[in-house]
């Protein structure tokens, strides 16, 4: 597994995709639905709204006995009954009368418009009305956002708070959703320690690649949980063997250096199928996955920003769809505010800032060097069958921002 | 306060966010830190990386000594030591001399490359070369990520996945944060039930809104807590009166109309100080803001799409200021795909489809229409100075997903 053996991203991508699995379904409350994934159709089992609705305070009329009313030529109607929203009137609107009426109460049978109070003065049971409204004037009618029987959602939609809402007025207090894949983090490095603001013992080195992935692994809709190998074959095995066994997703950092003897694809292969161990890209060209116990493998490199990019290019769709939810990088063009070399046969998602007309990548970009992933907002993909870009090219760019669950 | 009496959308910004309040801090373990706001300067305690650190897998030589290696060519070098990671050396490359090293760790003196194992072949305490290295390469210098008494970053930095990375790298092993606020979500409407399937009773709607404005609070950062009011002056006073020592920020749903005696804006009178009542905007008019007990309180409408708008109009930078972090409409210039008429003195925002080039608003668009929030990704935004827009017309857009926590 060398150089000459590199897989293209595509066909690494192909490999991995071909072992997507999904997760189940579970039945939640609608209040804890929020962001989740639906794994059933709503069907709406109610007209919404139930009845014509008045949208305002005011009077319920019939229309045409308004027309012509002005501030000149007010007219008077008789006040017959009043409904509060939650109520209804058993009344009918007769001619030159009205019915007072709430917002969100039913309108009453006669009536075909309500006038807004603002418009009107009462006294006794007369009111005096200065204004005029056409038929169907404030009224919400029966079944304008939803028709009973009618699917709103399709399954696999994303529960953003719109959806929330939709949910519940086609009447469901609780919903089907795709369970959360649990994820196994392992961190390999004997040089890693915990945050400390004490000076490091030398050869040390603090372990960031645990904070960075598993906030990314929430960023997909999963949840993790973290683990440490010593960067031992039988430790590594130990640890690999036990996460496929109890995680939907088991990911590594560190040992995937693309010599012999590296150890996390070593224990890989020994104890399932390496997919693939080396990819042609930039950053992150250490990179393997692998199945164990029918379990998904992402062995990241240990280089903190190689380790993002992997984790955007290869596990982010891969949780995604885990969770029955389409992810595809969302590519926009954008005007090149620098030149960048690349090399053919090569894949770069190359960190930049990026507005709406252009992108400039960020100069200072070695794998280690986690503060070109702060400065950055996006990546400038660059494809393996170009040899870069000059000032003023129109380049691919695809925003973190539209990578987040 | 009616029609002539209504505030344009700007007054009623000024007047919320001259009241803006801000929370504390708290100091949170780093690992519940993501998506959380700095509310402390971090600066470095260590450079980063710590020392000179191997980037692959090979030998630490002397640059030099490599020049001119080829397959041809091949160079011998003497193996003095082994350095693993989370190791050192006390050993000092010499001329000719190589040290099998690992990723991660220290180069050891006299060296200043790394050459990949790959161009290797090792014979008993001998290597054999077959390719030349640069000084430098293979080697990630001390500090040229961070250096140590550096500010990193600054306070009310937004903690995404890449800073969660450098925060630790710096040596925090947690982090001061400001508080997430604590909303208190008040539903008025009597006529409003819990979302079921069997049919409604007369007069009786599902309560949407209390899904949807408690999943934009979270996706505004903060928690929230769901209560009901009758439409009864002491009802809503008593929770508005509550809620408002209790919690950070009120927010209610419907009451809100603009005639006289609607009940949310009166208790806000009765118990503080009321803002705002009328904005003139669409969706949205019936919106009205106050302070009661040093609280703000945001009165949202019953009608679901006008109060998810009004809470994208005030609410969410209401939310995103208390915790420190920014927020501004992300305007694009887009296409419009369809006439739009507009109404001088208005300011509308316009539920759309947009992409990277154009914008279409979405046709059936009355304030009670959840659907039309459901199609729509965006908002096309109507200066009050502006009568509505032609088809190829530039127009301002905002997408929800640039409003998202």
């Amino acid at each position: 597994m060398f150089l000459s053996k590199l897989d293209s991203i595509n066909e690494a991508r192909e490999k991995i995709y071909s072992h997507q699995k999904v997760m189940g379904s579970e039945v939640v409350p609608l209040k804890e639905a929020h962001k989740r994934v639906l794994a059933e159709e709503i069907l709406s089992f109610h007209d919404s709204p139930p009845f014509d609705k008045s949208a305002m305070d005011g009077f319920a009329v019939k229309a045409e006995n308004t027309f012509g009313a002005s501030n000149s030529a007010p007219k008077t109607f008789k006040i017959v009954d009043m409904i509060g929203a939650g109520s209804e009137s058993n009344k009918t609107v007769g001619e030159n009368e009205a019915i007072i009426i709430a917002t969100g109460a039913p309108i009453p049978d006669g009536a075909d418009a309500v006038l807004m109070k603002e418009y009107t003065t009462t006294e006794g049971d007369e009111v005096t009305i200065t204004s005029q409204v056409t038929p169907g004037e404030n009224v919400s009618p029966k079944a304008e956002d939803i028709k009973k029987g009618d699917v709103v959602l399709p399954p696999n939609t994303f529960i953003r708070y719109q959806e929330m809402g939709l949910i519940a007025s086609a009447g469901y207090g609780e919903v089907k959703v795709y369970e959360k894949p649990r994820v196994k983090l392992i961190i390999t490095g004997n040089e890693l320690v915990e945050p400390t603001k004490e000076d490091l013992k030398p050869a040390q080195i603090i372990n960031s690649n645990q904070f960075t992935i598993s906030s990314m692994i929430e960023d997909s809709g999963a949840v993790f949980s973290i683990g440490r190998a010593r960067d031992t074959f039988e430790d590594v095995k130990i640890a690999i063997e036990e996460a496929s066994k109890e995680y939907d997703v088991v990911m590594t950092t560190g040992g995937t250096a693309l010599s012999k003897g590296d150890v996390v694809l070593d224990v890989v292969e020994d104890l399932g199928e390496v997919l693939l161990h080396g990819v042609s890209i930039r950053p992150g060209k250490p990179f393997g996955a692998g199945i164990v116990n029918d379990t998904m493998v992402f062995a990241f490199s240990g280089q903190p920003v190689a380790a993002m990019s992997q984790f955007d290019m290869f596990a982010r769709k891969y949780l995604f769809e885990m969770q029955g939810r389409k992810f595809d990088f969302e590519i926009v063009e954008r005007v090149s505010q620098l030149k960048i070399p690349s090399q053919l046969g090569r894949t770069d998602f190359i960190r930049a800032v990026s507005d709406d007309d252009t992108a400039k990548h960020v100069l200072n970009r070695g794998s280690g060097i986690i503060r070109s992933m702060v400065e950055a907002n996006s990546y400038i993909i660059i494809d393996e069958n170009d040899e870069g870009y000059q000032k003023d090219d129109i380049i691919d760019v695809v925003f973190f921002d539209s990578m987040t669950w």
